[in-house]
């Protein structure tokens, strides 16, 4: 299997959400398994690719930007998000972005 | 210093390149610091955001497309992109994406 997300030709969307974590897991691992398994059942979701050092990096892919608010909106989600912002991040940034044009081999 | 990309008010660009490495260093490490340092001396050049696990995720940000295709036209970048392909990356993908909204903490 490969790491990179399989997405369709574009466009699409994609969520980019770069983070610096706080000191200690704090039951962050387990939530962040559970988001990307919740997030994988959600309606338009296309992918999602993930890495950290310093620095956190987690781009999923979505249809449109309908199915990106539903996600934002998800109860579970939501729950996380709120801990997220107190517990587990020192800092993030989300962008929304759309993809015009993508190539690889 | 904050490792997140200190980036202006949406709309702008981002190149999300993820990848998957060969075996190896092949010469990649000193080429990947050359290729930030030049990046960021390019007009239009907006911030840069890198990890690395088993998946590799570098977000270059842009302030337009024709910034972009400056770039990826760079002697040395496409010297690099040259033996990327040939030698350092198994798959890769590059997504051109425009950041239509934007918020953190």
């Amino acid at each position: 299997m490969s790491l990179l997300a399989n997405t369709p030709e574009p466009p699409y969307y994609a969520v980019i959400f770069t983070s610096s974590r706080t000191e200690g897991d704090n039951g962050y691992g387990e939530i962040a398994s559970r988001m990307i398994e919740l997030a994988e059942q959600q309606p338009g979701y296309l992918g999602i690719e993930s890495a950290r050092e310093a620095l956190g990096i987690t781009v999923s892919y979505w249809t449109d930007l309908e199915s990106i608010k539903n996600w934002k909106a998800n109860a579970e989600h939501m729950e996380a998000q709120k801990t997220g912002r107190k517990l587990w991040y020192k800092s993030f940034k989300v962008r929304i972005a759309k993809v015009e044009r993508d190539y690889g081999i």
